[in-house]
């Protein structure tokens, strides 16, 4: 038996998260692997998305301020990682989250401009050395993102941002993606099919050498 | 006209605070200083409550994380500083604060034992150099606090812990007095006429080398 793995699917709305999560399940089923924790930022445990709630919520009349939202993130995270993913972990089940902490350094590093030192130092100081084992990040124009999750109904606060706060979003991920080995594109604008297709392609091969 | 200043009280459950408080805002007023805002950490702001919530409550079957609570502290104090304290003391009020980052240092640092490291390194980051311009430290042992406190009624999640945190934390609070002459300390377990003598003879004596 391998020991268990942390994977991560991250990218913009209207990437296509949720089939590439149900690819990379497929794909670890297939290779006997059943136990399988799936969690979801910010949020995933009741405190963590009371936390997630009042980062998506608008709230009349008072604006939540950058930092505060990332401390929330964070918040959020820790409660997530100390009560699931570590403890799952640790009994050995693999864990494939939806987004981690790539998002806060694209959204809120990225998109809301935080400086990249404060950026770099919150995460040193939170969360130590943990990260995922393998991210697959799903790339794709904000434009057809967002055009894709906006058919699917309403907007939060996050997603009601302007287009040049998904581009700087998005060029965040990629300056990240070039500079981790652990982080694997993948062309998003391709049809669904073929999206689950290269991600099925690119975890077999990941999971010969992990 | 001084130029506004904030002023936080500080001090375990049961030291004498709303008291304090009162005492500070008449010394004032005799001043001239009529322009007050007054704010509680942590909470303060219609979205800042909401994150004391989370602070405060019991939450069955879900421990809130060390890292996780200061977080969501400092969340809440970001949130407060930019939208209230600032805005205030710029537009020429001055600021009382019930609590501020000196109770985190305290009880999150002291406390728990979230290390010295941690904390200062999210202290600096998050807040930069913005502190109070004076605090007054109401010292009281923590079982003479505590039994006041409790004789007011329900404790929430934090007031729960037991003796030796309190211990902790006011050791804590004593340790960052000594070494920080912004901070004046009071001998809480006098009578409450004797405090309010105390704190109005530093706040006098304060506001003329002010």
């Amino acid at each position: 038996m391998k020991p268990a793995k942390f994977i991560v699917i991250e990218g913009l709305e209207g990437a296509g998260k949720s089939t590439a999560i149900a690819a990379v399940l497929a794909t670890l089923r297939e290779h006997g692997i059943d136990n399988i924790t799936h969690t979801r930022e910010p949020g995933g445990t009741v405190l963590a998305e009371k936390m997630r709630a009042l980062v998506k919520e608008e709230h009349a009349g008072e604006e939540l301020q950058d930092m505060s939202e990332l401390l929330l993130m964070y918040a959020a995270r820790v409660q997530l990682v100390e009560t699931v993913i570590k403890p799952a972990l640790n009994a050995g089940a693999w864990v494939v989250g939806d987004r981690h902490d790539m998002s806060s350094q694209a959204y809120q590093g990225g998109g809301r401009q935080i400086s990249t030192e404060t950026m770099a130092a919150l995460k040193s100081t939170i969360l130590g050395g943990f990260k995922p084992d393998l991210t697959l990040y799903l790339d794709i124009d904000p434009r057809i993102g967002l055009e894709r999750a906006r058919g699917r109904g309403e907007l939060d606060r996050i997603e009601k941002m302007d287009i040049s706060f998904f581009e700087r979003t998005r060029e965040r991920y990629l300056e990240l993606a070039a500079q981790d080995s652990s982080v694997i594109t993948i062309n998003a604008a391709q049809t669904i099919e073929q999206v689950s297709a290269d991600i099925q392609a690119a975890l077999n091969q990941w999971l010969e050498h992990a």
